[in-house]
């Protein structure tokens, strides 16, 4: 009985550990899988790893005011509204933290003063009709800042701040009730936010500052390459060429890229709202044009849906057969490749800041080549031959999309140049300085066009204006 | 001397009264353009108005703390924690304000806990060496929660917990370095937060609650209508049928509708992850598949993306001849009005929350339409006429997409029947009780078509199974 007790005790204590092993196995793998999830999120952007060191060191100075005895003879309890503060108003950029401390500082600045100015007014109808008028006053306070909140204008910019002023107002109003230092009340937590807020902008600004306004730039910029990566890695998925295997894998990487592009307006509207914040930095004023990068990714997401609308013919049932597509396949290839070189180039002339016309003989030459695709289409796809019409639609309405979205990036072009001015970028006139793109190794173009091309560039680059007629003379 | 000094007084007093009449102007008229937005505003989601004043009850509410003696005894100062959490936890959504309610409920718990341990700790090391542990403690504290939120997953559900999680440790460790009783302290904060989140939830859940997840809900029906109304728009638009204005006139209101659907996608993520917080409510359970509208919602907006392309052809230069267009316009508009029957069918099941066949037949029918359409492109266009390929081109074109269309619609029919099974929606079986939609005036059918499909919806609505077969019976 009792060896029985034992053995039961002893298999009831292989199991546990057995359990316990399991367990920590399990442990062991969630915490790596964290700790690998981690790692990716830091290398993908180090700048992660700096705001949450950033973040630590301004609350760890903020806390100075509980250490340190004279600043919290000053302040005391009411040094809890600082560290508080430093968490709420400290964000990834310093467009946001800075919309965020302004948006605190004057809300209770505001709220302060109109409580104050409610308190004096309660206090004339005595002790029983005190509480009643403030009350009052809070509800009305409340009910007007909420629904104010619903305007579209104030929403974008002002939300938090009006927050803070229900907030700062409530609690300035009700504590005021029960204290009848009011206005040291409101002074206090006038005071301690303001050197939260201060804190919080500073370390934001001077220790590896996120510029919201520069991703922005960069984002717009970036993905204008995205669309001219998706455009070469249709020509090569769609006009599939034998023996180019290894170009093709390359190419589909490419392929989707637009598809980041499809869905970026309400991050790209809420960068703006934030880099409006920013003071000048860098190459950006103050009052740098940030509504025109709205409307530059207006255009580029309307070229996105664009691409979408070509990729949809990449895998349809209805497919032209090759000895068809080959006719036309020269003067897609082109378009495509000219208007990835005309994107690369806004892209990289946005991202230098200069105002470069590197672009326009691109784009020249790709009106010229969509000129030429359309009468090509009339020509080699009218021809007697034994292929039924509908199995030529797919490649036709593929060159129809092309010459679309020539136009599509006539706009983008148009749109950039007008940011250019607005935002007074560098004039570049000379071509030695025009920004030299690294062109990745895929573009399958004739040498001889190339070269016409070149001889556009040449030509136009001191008279963009005269791209158009220009261009017409090139017939590819 | 005397006289002209008082012309100048008076001239100068007309001079201010003309300014104080202009100010009072100027003011006046933007007095008055704020409150037309503000009309307008509450005309159109009558919920705001509802919502501000959710808040402002709310608010009275927890300042009885101060007012009442008995309550403001137990908690004292502490109160104000209470007056704050409501008005930063009360969102206008249900799903908003639990989500923020319990993370803050959650995280507070979590951190003041910590922080207790982490002071009694930092005790142990005497008089210098605390503050150090302490400082040391916060930092490594906000430094990690920091790096946390920027994983996906948990910024999208508890971003707004980590963020109390620093506020409540940072706050509990330094005010504990001051003030003994840091257990007294994580408690009274614990508890008035508490009592701050509970009322905030209590008022937005029982004070006419607005259900995100029902939002969502409705929001993916109403995206779904909008693309049948499209389609019927592009129809009317793109076939002008002489003679026929005053419908035009009203498709062309239609026609954009879609265009609200290409930009959802985030608003679509962030309103399913603030549904998951909701409980059990009418119809939705508390595990409704919220995922699940976000897959309905995509294909959406992949259908809308076609209708985009669609749309590219209305007003292209180039155009297909009236004469061509009118070979293949029947099945286009059949192809449109069938859809569009679909479309709504499926958005009036997900709003009556049914399982109802009742577009089967409708995708049925385009189905059959679409592979007719198929062969009259071949017949058709191909035929001997004087007009150029290229010309045909345009109009084939949309036809392909056209029919690219049914094949989205019958995913998205697909994607609604999964979220119908997966919501365990009510299975209709009688005919009778179909929903039956309202219909727009606009439609174009030739009546007899329109008999001969309402003929298949009584013969398939038993048998949705066989709606392929017995559509591609009726040749239309």
């Amino acid at each position: 009985m009792a060896f029985s007790e034992v053995e039961n005790t002893r298999s009831s204590l292989r199991d546990f550990q057995g359990l316990k092993v399991l367990a920590i196995k399990l442990w062991e793998r969630q915490v790596v899988e964290v700790a690998k999830k981690a790692k990716k999120i830091g290398k993908e952007d180090p700048r992660t790893i700096i705001h949450s060191l950033k973040v630590a060191v301004a609350l760890t100075l903020v806390s100075l005011f509980y250490y340190y005895q004279p600043l919290y003879d000053n302040f005391g309890v009411n040094a809890i509204w600082a560290v508080l503060t430093v968490v709420v108003v400290f964000e990834f950029s310093v467009g946001a933290t800075l919309g965020k401390g302004f948006n605190r500082m004057l809300a209770t600045l505001l709220a302060g003063a109109l409580a104050i100015g409610g308190h004096h007014f309660a206090t004339l109808f005595g002790e029983r009709g005190e509480p009643i008028l403030i009350s009052t006053f809070v509800f009305i306070a409340a009910a007007i800042t909420t629904f104010v909140r619903f305007f579209p204008l104030m929403k974008a910019r002002y939300d938090y701040g009006l927050i803070i002023f229900i907030l700062t107002f409530s609690l300035v109003s009700v504590s005021a009730y029960r204290d009848d230092g009011v206005v040291d009340i409101a002074r206090s937590r006038l005071s301690t936010i303001i050197i939260g807020s201060c804190i919080a902008i500073f370390v934001c600004i001077f220790i590896f500052p996120v510029w919201i306004g520069e991703d922005l730039h960069n984002l717009v910029a970036a993905n204008m390459e995205k669309l001219g990566n998706s455009l070469q890695g249709f020509e090569g998925e769609y006009f599939q060429i034998a023996g180019n295997e290894q170009s093709r894998e390359y190419d589909r990487s490419f392929l989707h890229m637009y598809k980041n592009v499809l869905t970026t307006k309400s991050n790209e509207e809420n960068m703006a709202n934030l880099a409006r914040w920013e003071p000048c930095h860098g190459p950006f004023r103050f009052r740098h044009p940030w509504g025109q990068y709205i409307k530059v990714g207006t255009l580029n997401r309307q070229c996105a849906y664009k691409i979408e609308a070509l990729n949809s013919f990449l895998y349809s049932e209805m497919q032209t057969p090759v000895e068809i597509k080959i006719k036309i396949q020269e003067s897609c290839t082109n378009i495509c490749s000219e208007c990835d070189k005309a994107l690369q180039e806004l892209a990289a002339a946005i991202k230098k800041m200069v105002r470069s016309s590197s672009a326009n003989p691109h784009i020249a030459a790709s009106k010229s080549v969509a000129e030429s695709l359309k009468s090509l289409l009339r020509t080699e796809l009218t021809g007697e031959d034994d292929v039924d019409l509908i199995e030529k639609v797919p490649v036709a309405a593929v060159a129809l999309l092309l010459i679309d979205i020539v136009k599509c990036i006539e706009n983008i072009e148009e749109a950039v140049h007008e940011l250019a001015s607005l935002a007074s970028f560098k004039i570049i006139d000379s071509i030695e300085e025009q920004p030299n793109l690294q062109r990745r190794g895929t573009v399958v173009v004739q040498p001889l066009e190339e070269q016409s091309h070149h001889a556009i560039t040449v030509n136009e680059s001191t008279t963009p204006e005269n791209g158009n007629c220009l261009a017409t003379r090139v017939q590819v």
